[in-house]
């Protein structure tokens, strides 16, 4: 029997806190030690989680974010609080000898200028945007190890990324004119409290929003995708609202690179993505369904090959809150901790 | 108090009979006269269809497709059988002087190889081809007007023209490369007895489905989009499955022709669709939503340019049972009978 | 062509409102001449209720709750405020000769006491509470045609009195130990910001809540089968929440009184609800579904016996924004000013 | 490391089927080595259900059922297959000595011709029904523990079984006139490819069904209830249909017995449920949700007292498929196999 690693998760109130929750219950090492939210300090977790009750964890009393207190208590924790909160709170914890898995958009830019274009402010702790890991296992793992701070990537992103990474790299597919044009689920908003994301709103409806490169993703993936290209692209990046709770399918559109046919890419997929554990390339003619990801950590793609256009198309399903967020800040920590990448992130859920 | 016009529904257990037979019991002048369904003899159409119960119209008894039947009793038909079982039901009734609209796709294609290539089986009446109407109103209602015979538009080209027509008829978008990336509730499938169209298999699912120009409503798009550019063109058509019963949103994207700005783009739109009556082209900046069109004749259309791409991007929102069958089949038969094409398609429904 | 009626809807931001105005749309003789919302001041309509767009209501600017302006401009208002802010506004408009149809709960309750005690406040206009004609046609369709003030009822209510009364007011079934198990869509808590009516909160759940008599509409429904009865009578009425927008389903137990078979029964409501309009009493062994009564003006009402217990079982169904509200407020206006009760309120919708 | 302990599914392509292998995959001792369908033979699990895909479990080759094979490669098997079709196939694997657990109701009432009543068939292997153990491991752990056949409870029973067990097994409510008002998820009908349970038809849809004493699980219920009352009793059993995927809830009303409280009441629930593991009896004043219990074991319950008419409400909310089905089999085959009743049924999924 091992030692147990105690973690904390700080902003366990909304829907990535409480997914944190849920696969920390089933973790082998981790220990829920403290969740922080200010507004509901004193509370039991099963008040804010009723699915919570009588699980062990669901006693939790909720407490107010104290870094001295985390440090205290806590090796690692998760900063599941909102962009531009997470930057101080980061620093502090790395001062106190404390590894960080950030889930807001705090440390994902590498650049200074391009989050305060994004972001609408300043960054504060820029000193660690260098030293920050992006935390996409498949792509950086080692750096993963290694690192006190990850920045956890956001939930489009890492169906794009995901979904385009083997192409890119291999130099199979034009990096100019890709059109990504991504669906997700409802708590890809968080738990915000906007007339938008009320029931009625939502349910018999679908919508485009934020077409035509304002989404503030678009940088993320236009900054790894350059990086596993090899030269600055640029991206049309779509999203779109559908009406179920989780998950997001990205439909990708590109040129194939001259001389690259649809059994060369697949097979270049296969051979990046073998023994990843997570992605599944899907044999040729199937296409990914939002249901087969649902609660897991898998990403599965599929890729077609427009019979009259030659378009290339590539499609990525993943479940935004499990691989999108939590589950994937998971994968992170058991890295930083030298655990098994998979560790507590068992085959599949509902 | 004008005479009324008795019309018959070939084929009404399906979702398009159902939406007819709601349609037409609001209508000033049509009244329901006969409607059919092998599978339904002898039944009053309330067993069917429970929501018309006690509306003078459930009570009506379902009989067997018999063409002499319907042309003693009716002055015209819509058809809503599978495809290959219109054509010869549509030639006996033209025959006997019935005039036709015909919700199938057997005379949506004008050549018939084509038909043959698409739909896998020889067109029997082809003669007919050349003769039929496309019933898109706000192309062309001056030949609807004098059709003995239209060829109700399939929903997703519905929604990818109408999303469509005025770039490429005025030369600003380039017909080349386009990408249709469309989303369709379920109801567009029909009420076909399948797995995959269970509430569980949907429900919390989202899929793509027919992607890479196989789906069949693709040359049916390319033949009125070629016509309206005037050359010929291909699309990539790339359609998904929807938890919702109804509606489809098309986010297309093309490049601008050189020297087309998106407020000379927008103006174009603006001036084509203007007094058409139910093509709402939305202000800049906004999108268009699923929920706003549902149940009625709408199509609104957002226009964005992607800013970092420069990409074109347009979306069209239609409701497929609505705009995209029935709702445009009796706006067909309005303009073939001499009545106001609105009849009896009031503003909007839940 | 005759005049048209203005009216004006105080609270149009909300549910009801929205709902008022679709209704109000088609409505041949009623032009919706004023709409307020303290928080949509000056914006048009379609900004609030996009599906509004280009349909001639769409361009009414919202304009604040003045009492003077309305009484200048309107003939009629409907009240789709919060309980307790409609008291005032509606005695200040009853003075200046407006007709009111309030769809808060400030006048459904008789007695000054029961209003306080369920609704936490006193009733300032107390005076009215007499006048106040309780707004279901069904009962009181003559009262309501000479009132200058009527008390729309409750969505829930609706159900249960409609479900209830003729096996009631016939003594057919015992007046104690009645059941109402109710089930309703979420649009029935109106457009309220909390997180219980997010719709990831929603989805995927069903839930009982205000179980136990704690439910406000309690009393109201008390209040009128009591007086159907001839005797005061209490019921256990127990609310839950649907995953869907619309509709409510009752499903409601009562013991037979001695003598009464289902026949009788069935008869009873057969005959009690002839020539009413809106109540389809199914033949026997049918039960409602709220999808036949969506978008209508319809309350569907099946009539069961246990054939183990003997137990009554009747079930009604509504659409809650229609029936349960902005439609029956339409029927009333219809009938205090001397029109057709169901102008306006057509067959069905989506 | 323990042995391995190899399993069969009997009729894998249901939804009871997914669930176990679902369920299976994580389960620390069983494997499935067999998975039969007699319309899937010979396909990999994944192409039924492609979330298994690459998961180890997925690459298992559908089989025909065949009895001799299953006694030759498994210690257990579960029997998903309809009505009717069990009760040959569990007599003869018993005789190869093959453990036995069947989701089907041919065990469950132990009465043959209760069976034949309900079922409308004889039941042709009646001499097992005395010694099947029905399987719900809070009142028959011990027995079930020693059985070589046990059949696994109905979804609905499971929910009012666990709902009103200690009441009545404390006579702390009237036997008489119990009346439970229960809602289903879509997956409790299975998945047959019936219009009804086509997406459009569920969606937007809420509908009572089998009302009034004709479901097949009413005997079932009556069966086990009379046993913990200790005297034959009826109810009145009114199934409702909810438009969700997973879940039951169950509204139940009762008399609260001369002299019982409902603090004594709650008592006698906590005391009864103590230890057992997946029982959640909620403090006095909430109430059951279905998302809390999505996709897991537990069963939460509710017990309100109606303050105005005195009426017990008992609410318990589960999940129809892992609790009600799939879950509860793999806990009865925990218990048959020695193993702790919980093995491989984690705290809680999506």
């Amino acid at each position: 029997m091992q030692d147990t690693i105690r973690v904390a998760v700080v902003g366990i109130s909304g829907y990535t806190g409480a997914e944190l929750a849920r696969l920390l219950a089933a973790h082998p090492r981790f220990e829920l030690t403290m969740a922080t939210s200010r507004d509901n300090e004193g509370r039991p977790l099963q008040e804010l989680f009723p699915e919570l009750r009588d699980t062990g964890q669901g006693e939790l009393v909720v407490s107010a974010p104290d870094t001295e207190d985390i440090a205290a208590r806590c090796d690692l924790a998760f900063l599941a609080v909102p962009n531009g909160a997470a930057m101080e709170m980061a620093a502090l914890l790395l001062d106190k000898g404390i590894k960080v898995v950030d889930l807001s958009a705090d440390f994902r830019l590498r650049e200074n200028k391009t989050y305060t274009y994004w972001y609408g402010m300043e960054h504060t702790r820029s000193e660690l945007l260098q030293e920050a890991v992006y935390g996409l296992p498949e792509l950086y793992a080692d750096r993963i190890a290694k690192a006190r701070l990850v920045a956890n990537p956001g939930c489009y992103p890492t169906s794009a990324i995901l979904g385009l990474y083997p192409a890119l790299a291999e130099g199979m597919i034009h990096p100019e004119g890709l059109i990504l044009d991504s669906k997700s689920g409802a708590s890809g908003a968080g738990k915000k409290l906007k007339p938008d994301f009320l029931f009625c709103e939502i349910e018999n409806d679908f919508r485009p929003y934020g077409l035509g490169g304002v989404h503030r993703h678009t940088p993320e993936i236009e900054q790894e995708l350059s990086g596993v290209a090899g030269k600055d692209l640029t991206v049309s990046f779509n999203p779109h609202l559908l009406p179920v709770d989780r998950g997001i399918i990205s439909t990708m559109y590109a040129d194939a690179a001259m001389g690259a046919s649809l059994d060369d890419i697949a097979a270049a997929y296969s051979s990046r993505y073998r023994d990843t554990g997570w992605i599944r390339v899907l044999p040729q003619g199937e296409i990914p369904r939002l249901s087969s990801v649902r609660g897991s950590m898998y990403c599965d793609i599929g890729i077609i090959q427009d019979r009259r256009s030659g378009k290339m198309i590539f499609v990525s399903a993943i479940d935004n809150l499990c691989r999108g967020a939590s589950g994937q800040a998971l994968a992170n920590a058991n890295l930083m901790l030298g655990l098994d990448m998979g560790a507590g992130l068992g085959p599949r859920v509902v």
